[in-house]
């Protein structure tokens, strides 16, 4: 096993280990190690929330999450010889939950799944499942069961939902100001547009004092994925693929977390992968001067890996933008496509005996896919979803006799 | 070879078959033909535009195109014993360009496929690419290669773009209701945000007089999907796949059309496909009361077929929601993220020697996948976009050494 | 649609046909047509007994067939330029069942697969099915069903059995000295060892008079692959592989047909794949001197297409080289293993209720993988057999409730 | 992670493990541990030779070998209530190398594949290549390299070469009559037709005294596959798959290793596979009655996981049963039909600068698959390898240009 450059003691807080990691973008939170290129080395995670969710059957932990301290990253990582404009090779070469063990901790063998209450933040169907839920699963091997949604089975495509370089000052500053605009056109919203910086809560690695209020002032919260990779949320960046993330400070600084031992594409319930603790080997490497030579300007772009679950039998829902409650038709808009893709599939899942929270759970956890359709078909964009039925014990194809409804129990509430 | 309940002689526009299809959506369509549940047959089926586009190097065709008369469908096939509330099961047996066939007709050995002007519907990146372009493409058994796009070779999805059955007089009038709101909210925009019913062009199959009038003043426009299917343009809508349609109206009155040779998620150039003339093999079947049975209230569903072509390589861009161009944050736009991945797609190809517009065709035509990535990371929808690396005959896998820029030519071009 | 090079009159006997073909390897078979490097052309094929089986339910016709005159193959195609020490590079372009076209001939709609008596050849298996039986299939699209072996459909991956380029006299003459070698040490075995030249039914082409008794005297049988590839019955050798060929004379003299809508590896009930006539595309060019390049001596290589169905749920059967009837042993022996595992699914799908001749045909037919496991593990070869599952319309897997067994009927036996 | 019921130090031989293991099958070596169906526990496995080879670059180890104490197995484990005519359904969970190790002994961090000389039982095409040879292979994440085959990377598939129930005392007298049956036809043989059971090296798990000698002079030996599962070397018999195992004793008495990071079908070098020690994780049920049920009576079944990581991109080479060194035809011979495809492929890449060994090795350890053509062509089988051109760091295709030929060094071998 390579060498464990940011180490982490599941059974504490990310603020007690032994190096601090971070839960804010900043260029000067400092350093946790340096490492150089063509090496290979290990970074330990904690789950996401620094441990706020336990393994039991209530949803209170849910409903009740802080989450001024997320996300919670390991890093900052200094790779040597890097410099803005180059990008940074990284290819994952493994990646799991916290390795040979079981116990309380998230990710000692076990791993959970948030629907969060809307005035927590909501998940991409808030306005119909309002409230806070939550599904624990078990992992054996690759493959992952839950107390909480009897009679599916997935093998997971395990992934850090979350690594980023760090910004630079200027584009630091870009993402508060756009970000804070969006805000300003509707300050009061529930869930809110979007995430401003924050004093509480913040933590910057081995920073204090007058640096750690720096850092909180003006640090980028890690919520949305921007122009240095951050949250994802892509279930395919798994175990082989090579990233190619673009470096806007000297040393690039590599940070994350956020391991997934699961996702459906679009992480539908928020807190909505199969959330661990867990590590992720990375190799590193730098090609100089190549944002430029490549053309990339925005984002990291990446050769997915191999290894992913074959699946091959799917039902396949669609949907539209039009928001089929009130008959409003949306101009192009693929994120109310998808949504309503999703709320076909909780339809057609709960003719089959899941409750609607267990079938949203399904498709935030599972392997589905989600797909941009036509895009350019006025005005109505149209998404799919594709849901592999091998998950699934029984066949939940349709036929002349109709689904077989069972009694399938329920998932975690609150109290 | 299947019984043809619906012939198109290719030479002749659709309004001079023996009997003509139908451009708009309408429940009083006189049925073209009866089919009885458990049949296979055969829809033969003109290209969308009615053959206004040549197989040559001018792009003037597309940029002047006559859009009112499009898409023109074969059909409606009215299925005994269908009603509302039914699904109806339509596997798509086989599908292809017009059989055993070479000649100047779109389908009998060739596609095309168009970006069209902004003041034309423009497409995806139109205010990218505001102007009409063309690529014409051979097929070659399951291949299709362009003389317009040099280094490149596909195995096609083949795929309806478009297949639905009639809406009821009440869901008619509803889309028309929330299209027209949608419309009025900025009527003079370019591109229109909706399309409206329209005299001009109208064929309503058999139908003349006042029959056709209501259908000129009163049906829907083809270019949207919609809760009775129509223009879905989703790829992998492919041979062997299952549907299963809402029924709306007695005989459930299946039409369709928009044949692609191979399409990239999301059409993006619009008349995006590789467009064909061709045929489609039908078998169909009912599911009584199927919409309440299996909870189907708004969309089709369906299994998809195997066959389609094996990639394991791919490069993958990232988007998120934010407009790079002057640095605007939207809230989680899934279609603005999709926007950036493609764009950052074409930037990577143009720096391997590729034109924009060939880069633009490229990801229009190629099985590109297009997958949702998080769209709960508040406020950054991010979206996905896996370039399959084997369609090149070079490796355009990024190294330090750098791309190996060729001059590959040109697109067709207006003059 | 290419142009045809060699065309069938499906009515007709391959002797009657404008240009007849072939059924026996001869360097002097004169050449049907000449085709130049970086052509794409069309061969049209009969079924490879020339049309002596018919679609009925009767088997007479599998016990009473001549094979004197098989294969009948479509050729030689001569290729310009081509000399020995080449490699001719093919490309399946396309393939498939006679086009649009439903018929009493073999191909229109229709083929079948047949069980051979033993004393007629017998199959894999002929030790436990001595006896003449037939299936007839039908097509639809790119599936396959049968009226006698009901509850699978398959997707078939369509591919010649036979093709290849003509043997120099040198190689001709060693193929007959070494097959006489192998007769001659059991000269009177039933099934036979080989089959020598037999004047018996040839047909040579254009050839007549002393050319054609050449031909009969020397030519050798279209039976077993060899050094110039021939009837390697590989079931991956299908549309958009690339296919590698020897040249061992001037012009290539490319030949071929036996074509199959589906088999499974190792074609186990011989005259096993569901059997057709109908065309294929080629593309063909020249890597020059290409044998001595690619160190290629003995048999042509490939790439195979990527248009394959998916499957991904299967069954898989052992087979190890011990006959298991009187418990000999056999020193690493991976047909015995094959045959074993073979056995082992029969014996599986008999639970189910299908008699022993459908399991047979099912296994010769659909598309199952054939596998070699350990031929090091002394003394005892291990063969595999992957059964895909999803070819079934009921679930067959093992649970502790123990099989559903059904009663299937029967395929056709003789009278 | 579950319990550990067989635990094994890698830096001790498995006789002085707490608990020993076993390298004969006999029905009387006592269980090391009993466990009851529905439960899920780890073993831990030594490397086969009981760790003789060692991570250096001499083969000398390799040509000293010691195979009386192979194969060095864990177990037997006990499955409570299981009884003759039982089928014991076996999934695996998990498996790899020593968990969170590097170390000198084999699985920790590294493995290795070896060449066995002729005198030592060779491999499969030792009358090629008779003496020995070792590539060390690292493991990094999922995937190996090789610092004496350079320029290749593999994604392992990791699976157990070896596991089985114990036979009944009547099967293990039936298995020892034929295969010294079968040695007595040629006893002087090099390599050895069988090997018969053996005193010297023998290791009976806790037994001693007379039982343990009875196990010498009767225990069969573990190299060959037999009736109840054992050295299979079946590379897709990885993780997520089920297995149904055949019940010969009360208990069952399952034991195996031999665990292999990543093979090619047929484990062609013999000691071929990557092999390592590490652990499995099982979980064990049983289906009563379930060998009748089921039809089951020589071999195992299983059902394959769906983690196998996914190639589409192959070079497949072919073989039919001729030896081409003096032309002499054999009868439907798989195995040489497979023995020429893979020396053709070994001819190829001999081409780009792989020494022969190299290329033996190549084989022997990346997932190619090997698959049966035909076996009824008379006299001629056909095999073909698939070779994933994919793992090889330059594109190995054919073109009109060539082969690049590198220097690639050598692998390690014998002073």
């Amino acid at each position: 096993m390579p060498e464990v450059v940011f180490s982490v003691d599941q059974s504490k807080s990310m603020r007690d280990q032994a190096v601090p990691g971070h839960n804010r973008w900043h260029p000067d939170i400092p350093p946790a190690v340096t490492v150089k290129p063509g090496s290979t080395f290990r970074v330990e995670c904690k789950e996401w929330t620094d441990g706020q969710i336990g393994n039991n059957d209530s949803a209170n932990d849910v409903r009740d999450v802080n989450l001024d301290v997320a996300h919670m990253l390991s890093g900052p990582i200094a790779v040597e010889g890097a410099e803005p404009g180059d990008l940074l090779v990284v290819d994952i070469v493994d990646l799991g939950p916290v390795p040979q063990a079981e116990g309380p901790n998230c990710g000692e063998g076990w791993g959970y799944s948030g629907i969060f209450a809307k005035v927590n933040g909501g998940g991409f169907l808030t306005d119909y499942f309002p409230d806070a839920y939550k599904a624990v699963w078990d992992f054996r091997g690759q493959e992952a069961t839950s107390r909480h949604i009897p009679g599916v089975k997935y093998t997971g495509i395990t992934h850090p939902g979350l690594f980023g370089t760090a910004p630079s000052p200027e584009l630091l500053a870009r993402w508060n100001a756009r970000e804070q605009a969006l805000i300003d056109t509707d300050p009061d919203r529930v869930p809110a547009l979007g995430l401003p910086p924050l004093m509480d809560g913040v933590l910057g690695g081995t920073a204090g004092g007058d640096l750690l209020d720096k850092i909180g002032r003006e640090g980028a919260r890690t919520v949305p994925p921007r122009e240095n990779g951050g949250n994802h949320d892509i279930k395919n960046f798994t175990r082989g693929s090579r990233v190619f993330y673009p470096v806007y400070v000297d040393g690039a600084l590599l940070s994350g977390g956020d391991l997934h031992f699961s996702q459906g594409d679009g992480e539908i319930n928020f807190c909505g992968a199969i959330e661990m603790g867990g590590f992720i080997d990375f190799h590193v490497d730098l090609i100089k001067g190549g944002m430029e030579t490549y053309g990339v300007t925005t984002n990291p772009f990446f050769i997915p890996g191999r290894v992913e679950p074959r699946y091959s039998e799917f039902l396949t829902f669609i949907g539209v933008s039009v928001d089929h409650r009130d008959d409003t038709n949306y101009y192009m808009d693929a994120t109310l496509a998808y949504r309503n893709a999703c709320l076909n599939a909780i339809r057609y899942l709960e003719k089959w005996g899941y409750t609607g929270e267990q079938a949203y759970f399904l498709l935030g956890t599972s392997p589905i896919e989600g797909r941009i359709g036509g895009v350019v078909d006025i005005p109505n964009a149209c998404c799919s979803l594709f849901l592999p039925t091998e998950i699934f014990d029984t066949d939940i194809r349709p036929s002349a006799g109709g689904p077989q409804r069972q009694d399938r129990g329920q998932v975690a509430v609150t109290s």
